[in-house]
């Protein structure tokens, strides 16, 4: 059994998750790469106004079916509560990191946005704090280094009383760069490594990987017992993310991770990438509200069926998150 | 037009509202009152964990049909977060003040909960502050001075960018005492200066008492027209609270002061007093999931066929209630 919450961290879990505990978040919080998507061979001509409306009517759209959307700081989290966007019920995180990495392709350093932090996503009424971290366990002493902003970040959270979300993400090295199959070989391994790392450090929710690639490995009991080590590893609740995979295989390993105790999933492209494409806004708009909207259904649906609520995996019931002394208001 | 707002300030006030931007909230911050209408002769005998399980009652069972509820920081707040009594979707608003007044009787003065403040309020996930201030306009220096208080949290509610929702309590002085009547010919007056008065500060929501007394005042031309100066008088939205009235008469108070420009209503007692006599939880909770949820649904009803979205009373409209630059996030 997991430590007690605090009031802030429990109101911000509550919030970002369905009522029953289960967390089905729609990422809209790419940034260069969702540059690239819409301009395709000329990312430079894409401006800031329509990154913005893009993002827009994705959350206008797809916030409807979900407990929570996750943003940009940039394009997005503003411009989508400034604009209407946003849903009132809607949780909502906010990435704290700069896009892309320092360092470089092997030994890739996440760097914070500047003149950012945790206490402005707290201040603009904020129910989470995300954060992509490139992890490579195997990588010493990178990984530490990495580890250390985890460390950081997760005390401004716990300051400012808001959840605190990882999602690490593993890359090629060497000669695993030129041959996937040999990355996929170790994948299930470094991402249970992984869920171990970042799980011993006061954070609230891990977005994992999914320990394998789909390509290479389709036994299903496997892949079951990988997610279940997963499961293991991983000190606190977990989601899945979607890493850009089809829609179909997003939501087979939505399945299999739930089954396996997931708490839910957190996918962005594998729900809505094949709109950025679409020209003109009522066409995408209508193909956000009906495939779109599906997609999310579905996988909501799945969600519903298979996972294990976030505050079970604590080993707590809804009504003992927290403790409130009798002076609670005072000591707080 | 009134001035954009900030994105915390909106944030919020997209909480505490519905969808439709309309305040529909109830009231289960009552302290020593609240005591007092449990204990009867003995209040004294009233445990602080028997005040927590009642405001749990009412929160889990009223929290679902109204946008928020309002809650105290002692008993009920943190308590209803961690026993799961209110719900995800339900706004937050959280009273500053300490219960009752400093002075006397006939010169009421407002005092600030010791150990408490906005940067608790808004670091335990809470979308808005209340304060309720004993006002009269006319009792100098008093009213200068209960003004500054309003000054001083407006000033850190702008600071941790929360919602500022302000409720001036007028009350009888003087040979007021004695003749409700002479009070109640008053009452229009006092509550539109009130309004003047107060909404002359940074704040973002006034909770005003019904501008006259329906136990002497029955003409419904003349509560209209008192209740559209109110709305004149007052420069931010406003909504009406019911201060123990009766259901039936605050019904038709909130349908009156809607159709006069409210943007809704904050009430409390009117809704639940009488479930606080009835013995036994199983019969509280029946009684507020039936008759408490049906009053609740009704007054939703009302505001919602006539009350003015909040953003209108503003003059802005949804989509341009903030600006947001390019560089919104450095600024902020």
């Amino acid at each position: 059994m997991m430590k007690k919450l605090t009031i802030g961290k429990l109101r911000g879990l509550q919030q970002i998750a369905s009522e029953d505990g289960i967390f089905v978040i729609c990422a809209i919080d790419h940034r260069e790469s969702f540059r690239n998507m819409i301009g395709g061979k000329n990312p430079e001509g894409v401006s800031t106004a329509e990154m913005t409306v893009r993002k827009m009517e994705l959350c206008s759209t797809l916030g409807r079916y979900g407990s929570a959307v996750l943003l940009d700081p940039i394009f997005g989290a503003a411009q989508c509560i400034a604009g209407g966007a946003l849903p009132r019920d809607a949780g909502l995180l906010v990435s704290i990191e700069a896009s892309g990495y320092g360092g470089g392709k092997e030994n890739r350093r996440t760097e914070l946005l500047n003149d950012w932090g945790v206490e402005k996503i707290k201040r603009m009424g904020a129910s989470a704090v995300k954060i992509l971290l490139y992890y490579r366990p195997d990588l010493k002493p990178l990984a530490g280094e990495q580890l250390a902003i985890i460390s950081q970040v997760a005390q401004d959270c716990i300051e400012y009383d808001i959840p605190f979300l990882v999602e690490p993400v593993s890359y090629p090295v060497g000669s695993e760069i030129s041959d996937p199959e040999k990355f996929a070989a170790i994948k299930g391994k470094l991402v249970i490594q992984t869920a171990r790392d970042i799980t011993a450090l006061p954070i609230d929710v891990l977005k994992a990987e999914f320990p394998a690639d789909l390509r290479y490995e389709k036994d299903r009991s496997r892949l079951i017992e990988l997610c279940r080590q997963l499961d293991a590893a991983s000190r606190v609740p977990w989601v899945i993310l979607s890493a850009g995979v089809d829609f179909e295989t997003f939501l087979q390993q939505v399945e299999i991770a739930c089954q396996a105790g997931a708490s839910g999933f957190l996918g962005g492209r594998a729900i809505w990438q094949e709109v950025v494409s679409l020209a003109g806004a009522a066409a995408r708009v209508e193909w956000l509200s009906t495939v779109g909207a599906d997609r999310l259904k579905r996988l909501v649906e799945v969600a519903n069926r298979y996972a294990t609520p976030w505050y079970r995996k604590r080993g707590l019931e809804t009504h003992e998150l927290a403790e409130v002394s009798e002076d609670w208001y005072r000591e707080y």
